[in-house]
């Protein structure tokens, strides 16, 4: 057998993925090796403290708080410490040096991903992030590679754990969020600051990426809608669950065609992009509904390839390691076969659109008099605005004590703009036969 | 804008999928282009016949019997004729001219897959055919590259849409075999001669090509274990379903473990790779189980990355021709970029099993005597031959005229192997108790 070439693997942070990685790295030598044609040598773990306990026992040795130094010295960077600084000028400093960078590192991926690949390409190495999206799931390479000779025209995803746990726990249980919150803490499903999470924070990080590979232009997480679930109520889930539907958080980003036309005809894209997080009806029997607890899963729709779904574990320290190492070993291949560094291609230059003109179809939940020509009224009112209605059905309640009667009111309309949905609800909120809108929620998969 | 290089494409083949390749060539040449970063010109297309009537309006002059002039001059070639000659000798002769290739010839693949994968590391160009398994699902390049730094520990596969339609139809109907064949010959699911797919011959290649990329070592459609679901009855679907199964055709690799030891400690495979096609029974909340009609899925489990699925649609023109376009604009990249031509690396050299080393759970149906003592003695049996079992359940049906009663016996065992099985079921066979043994099917997701 030949010598085989050495690359030294610099590793920066040692939490939860870290270690796994450092872990795998050691343990696997002789498989990685043979993957990729070379010795990968851990060469040193960059952390703030050495003496911190960690779950792995991990070589002391390889301790170092010196980042910089290690970095200088790398053929191939993993980062995983999080956050934008000292991130940000670590990634960019390896790069410069010609190492191939891997990180998971979504917040600065979303925030700075148009320098950090300038950067990449400038070298001609590999900057890869399958780890940043979907944890395990292999999401990001086959959209830009397996994809590459087709036009994706939306994306959905479940991208995040805590809050598929959550609503998933409430579709079951029929928990209150704080107490299916409480839960998932409980469980070590999410933290105990869980705001990034349930405030859709990071699946927005996550759908800028989706949507900047999706559709070969970068967009950054300035251009994403977001809502989380925070205001989601039992009553919103039992409401859906009534109707057929779960609520799920998703990541959507979707081609737009130009107003007044039926589809898009520009090379990559139509006329923009619209990319949100928000808490979503789907059927029951979409694909995505089956996508319980702390699982992610990503639906695809394609113009030629049409529906495809990608699933698996989101989040955890081996699983997501298990990403980082095969954007390790692809990028080693390319150090050793004298491959190309190009990791994406942005082409399509079609705008991100605001929020107002997403397309979606929606599900209103109204608190009305119970009069005769409530509906017609409401009907009418929804006709002006331009917002069809696929279905209307009003349930009639009685106070067994007060013997009053209060009707409620379920409507899911036609797909239409955000802003013409707006508008009718203001108008909506208006009739003095309205008591009040419980819940306006949008809905996918119809 | 400077000048684009030109890469010439030889498309062999215009049946459904080649003249959906060709249109999207033709249609999108501008999107190709900006992927690919050079024009990707459809040189010619070699069919049997150029006056045939085709599906798509294809320009005349590029229609051509000379196949062989045709990849003489091509920088790619896209195979998608289909059998073993002359795809053989042609892609050979591509691969030898430093042309990369592309394919969907999965027969062909099963059976020289070494020779064509040793040409092309030779001439140091791209061979894939992403389009060989699954269609429009990119799970052959995932496999490949984003799990290169994992370790698949077992692949389960709808991989034949033919026969997947028809066990959802039997399921859904109730209908037997037969009538749900000339349902899906109706529907243009399955051809007027189903062999190919219902006896497991399409997916048992499939089924090799999946282990040679998940256990990097090249298995032949010799090593594949097959059985098709020609005989698989009503009643057997009707049993399952009562049992909470369904019954799905399934291409299964995965890796064995010595025997006598847990788990496999070598690099890349334990002592064994186990593949096999076969009608199997699955628990209605398996993600598998929810994959109707003639969508395909392929379920994976890797040491790290833990469980993750990828669903879509397995065969058809326009979804297959995506996943040749996908492979195409990365060989054209790897051409314009000057990368590596290898494609997969096979260091395993675990050996392919015997079907008798197969390690599952069985479900097993028995017409038994309704007679004291009779589960005792079969479940006595079991043991003796180290099978254990994990359910038994016993139905007393009595005829209303005759008022004779018979005993319906239905085992469901813990995992053991094909040997011990047939072992068991022999003996079993000899008790003067048992009238029948109505059916033994394989368990797997439990």
């Amino acid at each position: 057998m030949t010598e085989l070439r050495t690359l030294k693997v610099a590793l920066l942070g040692c939490g939860n993925v870290g270690a796994q990685v450092a872990r795998i790295l050691i343990e696997d030598a002789d498989t990685l090796a043979a993957r990729t044609g070379a010795k990968l040598e851990l060469s040193g773990i960059a952390v703030r403290n050495v003496h911190t306990k960690r779950d792995v026992d991990l070589p002391q040795e390889l301790l170092t708080t010196d980042a910089d130094t290690l970095v200088k010295d790398a053929d191939l960077v993993i980062e995983l410490m999080g956050g934008i600084e000292p991130a940000r000028t670590l990634i960019l400093s390896a790069l410069r040096n010609g190492a191939c960078v891997v990180t998971g590192n979504k917040a600065l991926l979303a925030q700075d991903g148009p320098i950090l690949h300038e950067e990449a390409d400038k070298a001609g190495v590999q900057l890869s992030y399958e780890a940043a999206v979907a944890g395990a799931i292999p999401i990001l390479r086959p959209i830009r590679d397996s994809l590459a000779g087709d036009r994706i025209t939306r994306v959905l995803g479940i991208v995040n754990g805590t809050t598929n746990f959550i609503l998933d726990q409430m579709d079951t249980t029929g928990a209150q969020f704080a107490d299916a919150l409480a839960e998932a803490q409980r469980l070590g499903y999410a933290e105990a600051d869980p705001t990034a999470d349930v405030e859709g924070h990071d699946a927005a990080a996550k759908a800028a990426i989706l949507a900047s590979l999706s559709f070969h232009t970068r967009f950054a997480l300035e251009n994403v809608h977001c809502e989380g679930i925070s205001s989601v109520t039992a009553a919103d889930i039992a409401a859906a669950k009534d109707a057929g539907f779960v609520i799920k958080l998703l990541a959507i980003a979707e081609k737009l065609p130009a107003a007044g036309t039926d589809t898009g005809t520009e090379a990559d894209g139509g006329d923009g992009v619209s990319v949100r997080v928000h808490p979503t009806l789907l059927p029951r029997e979409h694909p995505l509904a089956a996508v319980h607890g702390a699982f992610n899963a990503v639906f695809i729709e394609a113009e030629n390839a049409g529906e495809l779904m990608f699933y698996g574990q989101g989040a955890g320290g081996t699983p997501t390691a298990s990403a980082v190492l095969g954007d390790l070993v692809s990028a080693a291949r390319s150090l050793v076969l004298g491959g190309p560094g190009r990791t994406e291609t942005t082409t399509g230059h079609v705008p991100a659109l605001p929020i107002d003109a997403a397309v979606t179809s929606y599900y209103i939940g109204l608190d009305v008099a119970d009069q005769p020509g409530v509906l017609a009224r409401i009907a009418q009112l929804f006709a002006e605005h331009g917002v069809s209605i696929e279905i209307m059905r009003q349930t009639i309640h009685r106070d067994a004590e007060s013997n009053v009667e209060s009707a409620e009111l379920r409507i899911v309309t036609h797909r239409a703009s955000e802003a013409a949905l707006a508008a009718t609800v203001e108008a909506v909120k208006g009739l003095d036969v309205i008591n009040s809108v419980t819940s306006v929620l949008r809905v996918e998969g119809v």
